[in-house]
């Protein structure tokens, strides 16, 4: 843990009113630079992330209004107003109320500019969406992630440490689970240990616990399921959730008794391309140039077609953020980033691998947040 | 069960490729009929509803096209297209899938038409609607909620009586924590034991377990805290999730020990305003007519401003959704509607009572799928 986090943590208000004020401030500078006219948040990681309010998405519109030069202004259905108060950040808000029957489009279109272009959250419901751009259709809409990519995606040392809790107690998961019995049990009872030790280790939710043996590892979601693992069998495990409210993502690819040639082959190259990428880190390399270097790898040995998705995506209050590490993402690596580097191969019908580590950009290099082992381990 | 039901359930099949073809025939009818040129639905109740497919909401777009006189179309995450091919509603659907790196917007555009009004889902993300707005400007969009509120909301035999099954599970429920002690417990403790019953009694999920005792009850969304219940305590429990599939919801508010006569008289108002609500209810009487019908016997006591939230939601795949009892909503009720029937007094810093369960319309009444008893309960 760094002194800052550290003193942060011996405060007991790591994410304390200061705190998310600070954040808000600094989005409402986000948002002149990136040309807005404010930001409108709602109910999900980013009003959490700056308030520390986090009601249920619903049909009830809850906004928080972060306009650059105004106190930030938090719509909230009347009945809920007395959870919003108790909210961490809720002392740098200005709160107003709105009662079932009432309009609440209404009520915050006159907190709006008259036109101009506002940020809003990627997950903001088209339901409240469509409504207020219909209360006022002079406005311009833009989602985070296309216009202020940036908001969330740089970590402090704070939150680099709490990633850090986070993948160290999904290794400890990976470290255990590979002592237990893989041959004769079903997926699905795979990933419930993975599930029972991820809260273990003190994960308070559980998002994914991915089981795919044999040819289910060639589907990349794969969830789990109900075939049985077999001696020989390839067997992919991605997993991961949420610590102290910062999210955990590591994959790693074992093998039931002795892999085959092939097998071990391609688990070699999907290393290799997970660690060409990790030395690719450094400030100021474009996100697609990350992927560049994993696919290159991959492609070189024959395998380019059967690597079928990105190579991987930010983290921090959730598991799937941005910075995307993706062909045409042009975003230069910062330090304070944290993000996932996962290629994989997957050969339909037969078996894939996939090796993933969380890595944080740091003002030179890389800087693994999972460090277990990711040569191919033999289980039983 | 009525028959129809039970023929469904001993097919194995009661959500089988049949049904959700049907579904989406229904929703494409039902869409000419709103005038709209399609329907665009992403992942949550109505995907799950329409396709029997329930993957992850997540910045990857898979979105539904239902249009008119063509095959719905479904595209996918390249990497998730397994999984949607596996879902019980596939056979109806022509799946296309696009690639990390590819513009899923630009895949999509194809499919839609140049002009015209499409409904979406109302928990469609912004990130996707507003790229979808650019790639098509000439379209326009409304929420289901607004365009077609009737989509999901009137129930078929089988999912009014799934609801009925999660009703009487929550009913066992209350029958259950009623025989535990409330004094000398906190909240939070309760709220435990009301997620367990809820599990123990077939709830694969539980969504809301709201115990607020003393003044905590007159905040209707607090959800539990570290409050111990005391002797004299009025206590209002209001809880839920879903059974195979269909939600529960239902409020009783007892009381620890011998209330006051205060406390009688407010929750025998309360009980009979949800008592003539439910007498209120049969088909053609618009959805306003029922919240006020209990408003007004909450306000010619004196109360009225302590009602402070409508009288109920609609409930099935979800929890929360149309049709809304709220002042406005001139939605006339229709056999097969589904919808919580819920008034309340907050008393601010001093108790709160709140009666709650869900009804169905028939073709003449209403009728209550919680059955347990709503006089004032006196607990330990």
């Amino acid at each position: 843990m760094s002194a800052d986090a550290a003193a942060v943590e011996q405060s007991g208000q790591p994410e304390g009113p200061a705190a998310y004020a600070a954040r808000m401030e600094r989005a409402a500078v986000a948002a002149v630079d990136a040309g807005l006219a404010g930001l409108l948040v709602t109910p999900g990681p980013d009003l959490g992330w700056l308030t520390g309010y986090r009601p249920h998405t619903s049909e009830r519109l809850t906004a928080l209004l972060i306009t650059p030069g105004r106190k930030p202004q938090l719509l909230v259905p009347a009945l809920e107003r007395p959870d919003a108060e108790q909210a961490p950040g809720a002392r740098a808000l200005a709160i107003t109320g709105w009662t079932d029957g009432q309009d609440p489009y209404a009520a915050l279109a006159p907190l709006l500019a008259e036109s101009g272009r506002y940020g809003v959250s990627d997950n903001a419901w088209a339901l409240h969406l469509l409504a207020l751009q219909r209360a006022r259709p002079r406005l311009a809409f833009g989602a985070f992630t296309e216009v202020m990519p940036m908001l969330r995606a740089v970590k402090d040392a704070y939150e680099v440490e709490r990633l850090a809790a986070a993948g160290a107690a999904a290794d400890s998961v990976y470290e255990d689970i590979v002592q237990l019995r893989f041959s004769g049990r079903r997926e699905s009872e795979v990933a419930a240990d993975l599930a029972r030790l991820l809260r273990e280790y003190g994960h308070s939710q559980v998002d994914f616990t991915i089981v795919g043996s044999g040819p289910n590892g060639a589907n990349p979601h794969h969830s789990s399921g109900e075939r049985v693992i077999e001696d020989g069998d390839m067997v992919v495990m991605d997993f991961g959730g949420l610590l102290d409210g910062y999210g955990s993502d590591t994959t790693r690819t074992v093998h039931v008794g002795e892999p085959s040639a092939e097998e071990r082959k391609v688990h070699d190259l999907v290393r290799e391309a997970q660690q060409a990428a990790f030395e690719a880190v450094r400030p100021g390399v474009a996100c697609q140039e990350i992927d560049r270097v994993a696919r290159q790898v991959i492609r070189r040995a024959g395998y380019g077609e059967y690597f079928i998705h990105r190579t991987g995506h930010g983290i921090g209050v959730t598991t799937h953020e941005p910075p995307y590490l993706v062909e045409g993402e042009h975003l230069p690596l910062v330090p304070g980033m944290c993000f996932s580097i996962e290629p994989g191969i997957y050969l339909p019908g037969r078996f894939g691998v996939r090796i993933e580590d969380i890595v944080t950009c740091t003002e030179s290099a890389g800087r693994r947040l999972n460090n277990t082992a990711r040569e191919l381990r033999v289980v039983a």
